[in-house]
């Protein structure tokens, strides 16, 4: 089985939809999902990009994303990856497309100068920490992460 | 008291370097800080810029700063917001300069049409957990951040 990673292109936009949805459905958050494939080809090739998105593809079909963007450490003073997405179609996990993704999203980050590459998990997700933690990576235990959307964040900008 | 809030550029990198020392005491990472004004100047205000930085000043002095950039939600397929760093020197704390960064950064948020507006907070650090939750932020808490860096990165992106 040859695993063949590639840059997508707007051409890819309904495969990239489809694993998308394939990851909420795999989260318990499909009720989260308000993308389309417009808007997906808007924000991510469109003038302004959004991210960069990586797929594996075995032969014609393509069974997984990785999907990532630039951060920043003012510590390091250096930029780093955020992976916001990295999903394999059940079908075809335990055959290492998982970790060729997340190898090529590391190759990025040390040929962009990145001082860290960083990702969330799903804390009931102990197949991926189980995976992650063979790779080296380490939780930030002692750090959450706060959202402000919708009515909130109108507000909050607003000084309401 | 008039809190002035302006982007800085690179004739600012002394004193943003000395407030990202200050948060860093603060946080008790100073040991992980390896910026130097120099790398700041580069990775802020050179070619490529990895953030943006909102300066809060009072009279002559600049007593805060907020440090964000753009994310990316692919279930929203939007641009989002995110602050990095957000940090008022101890002596001006109450006096409402932290909420002022925290609208200005919310409405370029708002101004940019993104999603979400997020950043992260030390579990311990209960004073900015309440002002966070009264402005309507709300607590990603079912999720964990891993990060590779260093010598687990370089063989990640090798494949070792």
């Amino acid at each position: 089985m040859t695993i063949d990673i590639r840059e997508a292109t707007a051409a890819d936009v309904a495969v990239i939809f489809e694993l998308i949805r394939g990851l909420a459905d795999y989260e318990k958050l499909s009720d989260h999902v308000s993308a389309t494939e417009e808007k997906l080809r808007d924000t991510l090739f469109g003038d302004r990009r959004g991210a960069d998105v990586l797929l594996a593809c075995v032969e014609a079909e393509c069974v997984g994303f990785a999907l990532f963007f630039p951060n920043y450490s003012t510590f390091l003073a250096k930029p780093g990856i955020f992976l916001e997405d990295l999903y394999v179609k059940p079908e075809w996990r335990g055959k290492g497309i998982g970790t060729a993704l997340l190898r090529r999203v590391a190759a990025v980050a040390v040929e962009r100068g990145c001082g860290r590459f960083e990702w969330e998990v799903l804390d009931w997700n102990t197949p991926s920490i189980g995976f992650y933690k063979s790779l080296g990576a380490v939780p930030m235990d002692e750090w959450t992460k706060y959202r402000v959307t919708g009515e909130a964040l109108t507000k909050l900008s607003r000084g309401e």
